[in-house]
């Protein structure tokens, strides 16, 4: 267990009133003990007391080893998995991880009704959304090769170049610079294509006068990068080019006001009031960013909705759009890390506006 | 709608006793809808009454369309996702699909604590079990693909592999036969590391004597291959022959058994007698097998505790393997489909034993 880790934890348990907590994701298990474990469709929880009591639950297959300071409870895939945990979970008032999936919690509110579940992620999520110094160490440094991999990737940009195949050589970048598994794909969108921020590469061929949505993320030691750059193919049109302006300039406003204390969903505001001012408001569709580390989104959201604070230690992406359906769409993307007086950006690549191939 | 897939659906709730249920994996609403869409963490519900009656619940960005013949709720980041549905679900028994991540089923149970929410995959899952020839054929030709895939993987091999080398290998390989993306890891296993059934590549020579476990598997056109073949480098102890030939005995006489009306049990139990009559029985440490579709893992479950019928038409894998800490590990895998009146290998890939650069 990483005691300073668990420590927070326990105190923002206490803060919020939860004795007892079930930590299920595979990140938030990672972040406290070290161990990585995707569980599919088994059962992994490490429970947590208010004291610091823990308790690891897994199944044999998880290679788990006794011996730390963690008691563990492992059953088998011909066990009921959630016995033992129903045996250790106290009566009252028990926070659940967000994630957890719904069978489990049915299982464990059928086996002990005098249990009350509530969302209970808060005490792990406030936590892991303070890096700490090894984490900051990763996150920047996975940015850093998430610079090279962009660059290289749209210096490899020529006639016929195919979503797919772009998609495939930015992973094969990320490869050689030691990424952990692809475990998730690539946005490399062309066009039209780009006007769905959420597109998957396909056999489009790139076009001249192409938007190009270069959206590369990935996980490197257990700490993810993510950026998105945006550039034409062999020329730009006036319109593209005002509108690649106006989202520019909304990512280094968002960019310029982060500091400690300012108000999530004001930095969101703020990009999109200059989306908004430049009359593309209706097509800047999702919200400005999301939180970041060990999981690819995570708190703190930075979206309209949000209402917490900026405070140092925290990392997110500030990601704004324009996005013409049909036609073409633009997002630039950072990753900053909010410092005592400001915020770090985590990406370094140019912003600069680049028509490849001319 | 697939209408055909949710009739068989709504007839299951009928026989359970569901009268409405919640859809929210990605595969289950794809198999139903034909929409594939990954939430993360936004919501996504496709509602069933008994009925027939459906509604799709999704964010913005899913870029879902209306106009089909599904009614759509669609909320933006900006809203509480639940809010539409907490209107739309009705009182009483609720099916919760058992993947349902527990931050939307407990806000659901706050705002409507007159649902009674169960567990309520089953309906689908169930419909899932059984392949229709849609399926068969995308599930044999994914097979067919890994055949390929496997062999030249296999002839890749030379002194100086590494895990991780071999692993880009496959998926490159995979890439070129049109998989969809990359979206789950290999398992390339060498010498010791093979002895962990669920082993991640990492920078291991193979050695002279090495055991090679190469589990691969992925999707392709939305449904899974899954195959594991074990292969030794150079040279195989007697005692590592041995091994091998009791994990493909019990490979061999779990398929020969497989009919329509068997117990999923007894063809685990069949297996696991021939690797204990070997006096391996403590090393097979996991079940004979899981289900397969559009997830890769999905029912029926293929082990000691499932008392369900094969059926024709369910796809599962046969892997039986035995794993010594330390020393090696054996496991060789195929995907069947029960037949009327028996089952079909989907995998072609030889199971003789192959020792590799000799």
């Amino acid at each position: 267990m990483h005691q300073k880790r668990l420590k927070a934890v326990t105190e923002n348990m206490k803060r919020r009133g939860l004795p007892q907590i079930l930590v299920s994701s595979t990140a938030s298990v990672y972040y406290l003990t070290g161990l990585w474990i995707e569980p599919m469709e088994r059962l992994l929880v490490l429970y947590i007391r208010d004291n610091g009591e823990c308790a690891l639950f897994g199944n044999a297959l998880f290679g788990l080893t006794p011996g730390g300071d963690v008691p563990l409870y492992i059953h088998t895939d011909a066990d009921d998995p959630l016995t033992d945990l129903a045996k250790v979970v106290r009566s009252g008032v028990l926070g659940v991880d967000k994630s957890w999936p719904s069978c489990h919690l049915l299982s464990l509110m059928k086996q002990r009704p005098d249990v009350t579940p509530k969302l209970g992620s808060a005490p792990v999520d406030e936590a892991r959304m303070l890096k700490d110094e090894k984490e900051i160490k990763a996150l920047r440094s996975a940015s850093r090769i998430n610079d090279e991999v962009m660059e290289a990737s749209l210096k490899a940009v020529r006639e016929g170049a195919v979503e797919k195949e772009m998609a495939a050589f930015v992973e094969h970048q990320f490869a050689l610079h030691g990424a952990d598994r692809a475990t998730e794909g690539m946005i490399t969108s062309f066009g039209p294509n780009c006007a769905d921020p959420h597109h998957s590469p396909d056999n489009t061929l790139v076009k001249r006068g192409d938007s190009m949505v270069f959206d590369i993320y990935i996980p490197i030691q257990r700490y993810w990068c993510d950026m998105t750059r945006t550039v034409f193919f062999k020329e730009i049109s006036d319109g593209d080019r005002r509108i690649y302006e106006t989202v520019l300039k909304a990512n280094l406003a968002a960019e310029a006001m982060i500091r400690p204390g300012v108000m999530m969903c004001d930095i969101d505001r703020t990009a999109r009031q200059v989306i908004e001012d430049a009359g593309y408001g209706p097509y800047f569709t999702h919200r400005l960013g999301h939180g970041l580390g060990i999981d690819c989104h995570e708190p703190p959201d930075n979206g309209a909705s949000c209402q917490m604070l900026a405070q140092a230690g925290m990392v997110f992406s500030v990601e704004p759009g324009i996005y013409l359906p049909g036609k073409m769409g633009v997002r630039i993307e950072d990753l900053v890390l909010v410092t005592p007086d400001g915020c770090e950006v985590l990406n370094h690549y140019t912003k600069d506006l680049q028509v490849l191939c001319k």
